[in-house]
């Protein structure tokens, strides 16, 4: 078997890949065919309730009774308690939590022989990880889309850094969307690559067509780092976006950004469409979308890629 | 011979590295350094006037009379014009221009068969520097240091979407510090790659000793990006530095950035060792740096632990 390395071995999957779990466009459809790939397929469990997390599980779970996925959870989410509950139920076999202390919840996951990973942006969170148990780190980097770390570290900076500072396995995350970036990783010393940006536009994203669309039809350049006084973000740069950047260059206080944001931002961008008001949380690599393709197929190619590029490194030696 | 690429050819060189050319910091004794170590050796003729750059390619060209060796020049520089005179009375084999369109001394530069490189730090622009005629074309991520990109984007997303741009050599900046990350930066599709920030705390470097010391002393996340309304431009967060942001996040206009920016800003910094209240230009890959070492062995090390990376890479295969 190629490309094994310790993130294979600890979550039995083919290849050092883990789809990450992202909020209104990871449900059961897009982790079945990421797991039926051969890599890690997630549940993005930060925008369900308790009930509809559950039913997405067990529906995960008939389409691939053999394992190989998970439930990412935001544990700052206002349901973490509930939600962790229903992972337990359910016997979820691997949790990737982000957000919050890596403190709260890991030993009471890992309880049942559970898998528990952590996403993070510095070496030093990467170390608090590790002293709280958990298997590997998922390290992402500022190009990643969605929530982002305050000290804008850069993949290709960061991952080294983890990699000298921790003895658990590194997932490199940010930027990494093809067979190039996923080879880059692991030169870096990355076990794994997570990758979200390079799915949301497959054809088993739960994404609005809208969403995609403007996915495949982003350039360089055409996303941006909003609200840093808050929970940095990186998004699409829609007219809600400028409008944030705009209230941002002339000083607005953290009130006036809560308000720019309001109630329901993403939902309104990512799962309903509206790609000029909502929220539209994507990464840097966006830029080389360049269709709506099953899962499936974008992975393959990301591998055989991944391998393609290691022989021409080798050919240079 | 290991490690040939494109730049390699190009350049003449050894390993297909170029020591980025850095106001303050690399004059003649940096780029011999460099340039006997195999890689490409540069004059930051940023922060010189047309004699002392003179003096410079005179001093370097009788330690490295064979070549392997260039100017860095920022074009939009008040003494570009007397700058490039120079350039050609002394026969400079390699130039690097940077900022500024690289239409305006192309043709005129590579008259003489002299190489041109220009640095940019988006795929637009690397196309347009590919039509300006510039033999390779260096491009910089978010997290180098100096003068960087609007764009913001990183060298994990920008390496590979310039190689799918152009038909040019590209030569990967920021980030690139050791030997993993030049090895990633090649999977990327770079020919080559620059640093800068690994060699500011070298022996030859020109840097005022305060300022390697606060490279010595970076950690994780203490570089910023300031000065997004003017040039934006990496820095270490000092005193100075501080005052920017919060001045920012006030909603600060242009003129109180510039009052703010003054005179001799960098000089006072890097060559003067105000480490304080003086601008100290460095990217995010000085929290890797550890202490003050001869610029030939951090090529060494660098070039040793690329071999060994792309063998352990070739391993996973």
């Amino acid at each position: 078997m190629a490309l094994q390395t310790a993130v294979t071995k600890l979550l039995n999957i083919r290849y050092p890949v883990i789809q990450g779990g992202m909020i209104w466009v990871s449900g059961w459809k897009l982790a079945a065919a990421c797991s039926r790939a051969g890599v890690l397929g997630l549940i993005g469990a930060g925008s369900m309730d308790p009930e509809l997390l559950r039913h997405h599980i067990q529906r995960l779970r008939q389409a691939c009774p053999k394992g190989g996925w998970g439930v990412n959870l935001p544990i700052f989410f206002q349901h973490a308690e509930a939600m962790i509950q229903v992972i337990e139920d359910e016997n979820v076999p691997v949790v990737v939590t982000s957000g919050g202390s890596p403190g709260v919840y890991t030993a009471r996951l890992k309880d049942a022989g559970r898998r528990v990973l952590h996403v993070t942006s510095t070496p030093k969170l990467a170390l608090k990880c590790q002293s709280a148990g958990v298997d590997a780190v998922v390290v992402e980097g500022f190009e990643a889309g969605g929530h982002n770390g305050r000290d804008e570290l850069t993949t290709m900076t960061l991952v080294g850094r983890c990699v000298d500072t921790v003895d658990i396995p590194v997932i490199a995350a940010g930027g990494i969307a093809d067979g190039r970036s996923m080879a880059a990783a692991l030169a870096l010393g990355a076990a794994g690559v997570q990758i979200g940006t390079a799915l949301v536009a497959s054809e088993e994203s739960s994404a609005h067509p809208a969403f995609k669309q403007a996915v495949i039809e982003a350039n360089d350049g055409d996303t941006a780092l909003l609200m840093r006084q808050l929970i940095p973000v990186r998004t699409l740069k829609n007219q809600w976006a400028h409008d944030v950047m705009a209230a941002e260059a002339r000083g607005a206080d953290k009130d006036t950004l809560l308000n720019l944001l309001g109630e329901g931002r993403s939902r309104r961008g990512m799962f309903e469409g509206d790609w000029q008001q909502g929220e539209l949380e994507i990464g840097q690599a966006a830029a080389g979308v360049k269709g709506i393709r099953p899962a499936g197929e974008i992975i393959e190619d990301m591998v055989a890629q991944c391998r393609h590029t290691i022989a021409r490194l080798a050919a240079l030696q």
